[in-house]
């Protein structure tokens, strides 16, 4: 392929998943519909076909995406980025329909017969990152373990956002989560670097 | 309704909840059958109709009954009782269709078109009274408010639940319990109290 070929590869690609991401943040997978995709998308049927072979294909697609979209709005370091994952995310899953509908997926799938912990294992690889510079910058205890830091706030923010979700349409969100780090800093942490966290809710936005 | 009628009519009703229990947690709610409901609990469809109108009482029926599973399994107070809620619930996880289905049908309860928080708020009451009972007795740290506290465990294991069923069939839940424990301890309670608290995975058997 050429690289102007490639690039409008590229270009579909993402407006196909786009689609999906709305079509399944309105409808879930059960309801959503292909030709309703091909339509938001503007393409024929053929041409996303090409790209993705099955509805379940574009439902994993939409799911492991949820990281590129919180990635390009962290500007912070070690535990604070970390911090700024999960503050950026619950503000951005009010409007942005590739993570709503990649935690709906990702929540709902057993309705739908899947069992793929992959988007679980990438946001626990993103945060696991964080952690490790983290820990080499010193902010963390001793006897904190990265990968299973990460392994738990995977679980408690899926978990906090289903039921913020359901009990107040995810307004609280963000506060839920400052408060999750409020209980969680001194378990994990060093008194000093927990000092030096800014927990303020306007840092969601990203700016 | 004569005691003795009454008695009959809250064994029936049982019946059927379990035998629905069985249903959601091996089918989810679009692959559940009444029919089958019905024979499972080894009655007429008429008899189970002057009990619940539909699938989706039923649904909201095994939802709401989880807290009852796990609460004749507790023998401690304050936080030690609210440490064992989440080890026995953890460990009953494995094999009660009752908790499976009930946690099951919470999850997934977008794909059916419900959107019910009751069943997170009857575990956050049950958490909330231990954490009171906990703050009276002086284990937790002045600023902590029981009820926030409750709200943020429901959501982390929810997730948890959910995030190591994918990953594990759920093999790995009380390890993942007793790790969540010990990082949030140090946020929440005062240390004589946590030096106290005993996390042996082996309470969730609720000897």
């Amino acid at each position: 392929m050429t690289e102007l070929k490639q690039e409008r590869a590229i270009r579909t690609r993402t407006r196909i998943i786009r689609a999906a991401a709305e079509e399944f943040d309105a409808h879930g997978f059960a309801g959503a519909n292909v030709a309703s995709i091909v339509e938001r998308a503007g393409m024929t049927l053929g041409a996303m076909y090409f790209h993705f072979k099955s509805k379940e294909a574009l439902a994993r697609e939409v799911m492991n995406s949820q990281t590129e979209v919180i990635e390009p709005l962290l500007h912070s370091e070690g535990l604070q980025r970390l911090v700024d994952i999960t503050l950026v995310w619950s503000y951005a899953l009010r409007d942005d329909p590739l993570l709503r509908a990649g935690v709906r997926l990702a929540v709902e799938q057993g309705s739908f017969g899947l069992k793929d912990d992959s988007s679980f294992r990438r946001w626990e690889r993103a945060m696991t990152e964080c952690l490790e510079a983290a820990k080499k910058r010193g902010e963390l205890l001793d006897e904190v373990e990265p990968a299973l830091v990460a392994q738990f706030l995977v679980g408690a923010c899926t978990g906090t956002q289903l039921d913020s979700q359901l009990s107040s349409g995810r307004s609280d969100l963000t506060e839920r989560v400052v408060r999750m780090w409020r209980y969680l800093l001194p378990g994990i942490a060093r008194r000093g670097a927990i000092a030096a966290i800014d927990l303020d809710p306007g840092r969601g936005r990203g700016a």
